[in-house]
């Protein structure tokens, strides 16, 4: 049995610091983390627990199921078993923490949730500490790069497999199932996750020819049909994958928590003139944006450029969308969840970092077909470092 | 190309005057819907948008994206499209709607979006809407059993394939990933959804031989290593599975929207003894609840008797988990989400009623293997339809 890897004691402790400070500047007696992205975070458990994290000292794990688990998979000290939520005032009274002032991961805690919590802690307020936390998650340690490039070669290596697999009349589902299948054995955890609230996603997107042009209500420059209007309502669908006609494949891969994000375009036969056209305009705009990307650099100036380069390309009306269903930006922040910091778009001020992981994506749609390119990234000092690696030419099959 | 199934307009105006009757007895102006399962139940389109239901009268949908699709997909008369959510109130009240209590979904949406509708509708209040909504969705109408009757087959299917992919020395993921892809490429749309906040889940377990008894967060009766604490940590893990010890396989399946539950097992060889009898005790169980199932029955009644059967058996120390890890319900409702009403746990009085969808799932878990049925069934007038027709012996290969 190849043993699970369990996050070390050295990121756990240096992440509780880094949130120790914010929880100081935010003047908070401390912090209670319940969902289990930033929970797996900053304790290295994802088991049904709360932890509080005072402003200064040690933190507290306390676990409703499974105990075991948790202080399997924990690094932290203390670690307590309780039976019921409205134990945890008491518990943290009995301890000597503090917690008049608590922060709250508001942007995901629903209403009635919350409710309970100011009942059990009918002494105390609650401040929305999410957006802080995501900041720190922005910034990543040379442990999670390396996660997030196992990630990226994983998927790296079911790209490979495309060619394999691909066969006219085919539809794009079986082409899809055969994909995720590729992924999950090679440790896809299974949930792909998203903070913003409805957004649902499963793995990725299979659409060819004038499937990449179906809209949807999904955040991404491509939608799809989907299987479904009941559910995930984007991505493969019952179409027929046919010769000449462009087979654009995005997809994350989430193995030990961190996501991988990369697309790629195939073909059985070949490619129309204006779709050739526009996967080499996608490329370009993708050496151009690599090469201004460094640490300091304004999320929205790459953006921006990337409009400029798509007018210059006379693809404007094709970039990232078409009519409505365009999307207003040209990459994201990756990690624990697909929907991180830093946001290329318009009015996103926020400087680059070295730490930073994202995905570039400069794509087209056209009526017959989605087409472009997808990677993933780690800012590093001197500019982006490219992650995954499948070929980025259009692979004909 | 195969269309997509939509949803009759019958069905949706049925849906729609049991919520409106709810509106009145509440003494609601109204309720906005705006999570994609109700959304989709009352509107038939998941796309994003806000749904206004007023006590009487015509609802109004509001789309953000793709106004396209969901003019498509749902049967509803007045749709409109929305750019900003901000526009929402204004659109009410030009129509002439009243809207000062309003019904929401509070069990969902987070403290945050909350707070986001208590500024645009300064002059409402509001009301969690969320358990009447769950109640109505309780009684599946013909087209829904329908429906989920797919659903069912799909995964019977799909459990018929398992005996040619099964081999020693193949890792459980290696096997989950083939299962997976079988229900995928019959339909699943690839969320199963889960209403209950933080409860992660993919699509199913596959655990052999001692990762049956290994505990995790998840609220069922068997666990399972997983591939990582980070995200899903239960289910097929990197465990390889070996002769003579049983294979464990519990899955869900959603094809247009309806989930199908079941669980069958599987070896490579012999049975132990103890595991076999425990087998048979799981079926002489399911066949007492089922004998005993009828309308009107309280859940707790079904909930209780399987405790005494599993006490005569001499089993009760492994029924439904071992030790901390043991869940506290025998059955769980099924439809648009996988942990619907009725909940068969001990003080849950809610007496079952014709049209009724759930699964019964009699487990034992024994330190060296998970083991027991699971089906899905319909409740009609007379006693429970079952929908899931696998093979219920164990499966020997």
């Amino acid at each position: 049995m190849v043993d699970m890897l369990y996050t070390p004691r050295s990121e756990v402790d240096a992440r509780i610091a880094a949130f120790q400070a914010t929880l100081d500047q935010l003047h908070l007696d401390g912090a209670l983390i319940i969902h289990h992205t930033n929970l797996f975070y900053l304790s290295g458990t994802s088991q049904a627990a709360h932890l509080f994290i005072p402003r200064s000292g040690k933190p507290l794990l306390m676990v409703r199921k499974s105990f075991e688990r948790a202080c399997r998979e924990s690094p932290l000290e203390d670690i307590v078993a309780v039976k019921s939520l409205k134990m945890i005032p008491g518990i943290l009274k009995e301890r000597g923490y503090t917690a008049a002032n608590i922060g709250l991961e508001l942007d995901v805690i629903p209403y009635t949730t919350w409710q309970f919590y100011t009942k059990i802690f009918n002494h105390s307020t609650f401040t929305d500490i999410a957006d802080s936390l995501k900041r720190i998650r922005t910034i990543k340690s040379a442990y999670e790069i390396d996660l997030l490039q196992r990630s990226c070669t994983a998927l790296d290596e079911v790209f490979a497999e495309v060619p394999a697999w691909l066969r006219e009349e085919m539809t794009e589902i079986e082409l899809a199932s055969l994909f995720e299948a590729g992924i999950r054995r090679r440790g896809y955890g299974g949930c792909s996750k998203m903070r913003a609230f409805n957004q649902d996603f499963f793995m990725g997107h299979v659409v060819s020819g004038a499937s990449g042009a179906v809209p949807t209500y999904f955040d991404g420059p491509v939608g799809g049909h989907g299987l479904t209007p009941a559910n995930n309502p984007h991505g493969a669908g019952w179409q027929v994958i046919r010769r000449n006609e462009v087979v654009y494949i995005d997809y994350t891969c989430v193995i030990n928590g961190y996501t991988a994000d990369e697309t790629r375009v195939f073909v059985i036969g070949d490619v129309a003139d204006h779709l050739r056209r526009a996967h080499v305009a996608s490329l370009a705009i993708q050496a151009e944006l690599v090469n201004m990307i460094k640490p300091g650099v304004p999320c929205e100036a790459v953006y921006n450029r990337s409009l400029e380069l798509a007018e210059q390309a006379g693809l404007a009306d094709h970039f990232m969308g078409i009519g409505s269903s365009r999307v207003r930006f040209i990459g994201h922040g990756l990690g624990l969840e697909l929907d991180e910091y830093p946001i290329f778009a318009n009015g996103i001020q926020m400087p680059l970092a070295e730490g930073m992981t994202f995905a570039l994506e400069p794509k087209f749609v056209f009526a017959d077909g989605a087409i472009g390119t997808e990677n993933t990234y780690v800012l590093r000092h001197n500019g982006p470092q490219v992650l995954t690696h499948a070929v980025e030419t259009i692979t004909r099959v």
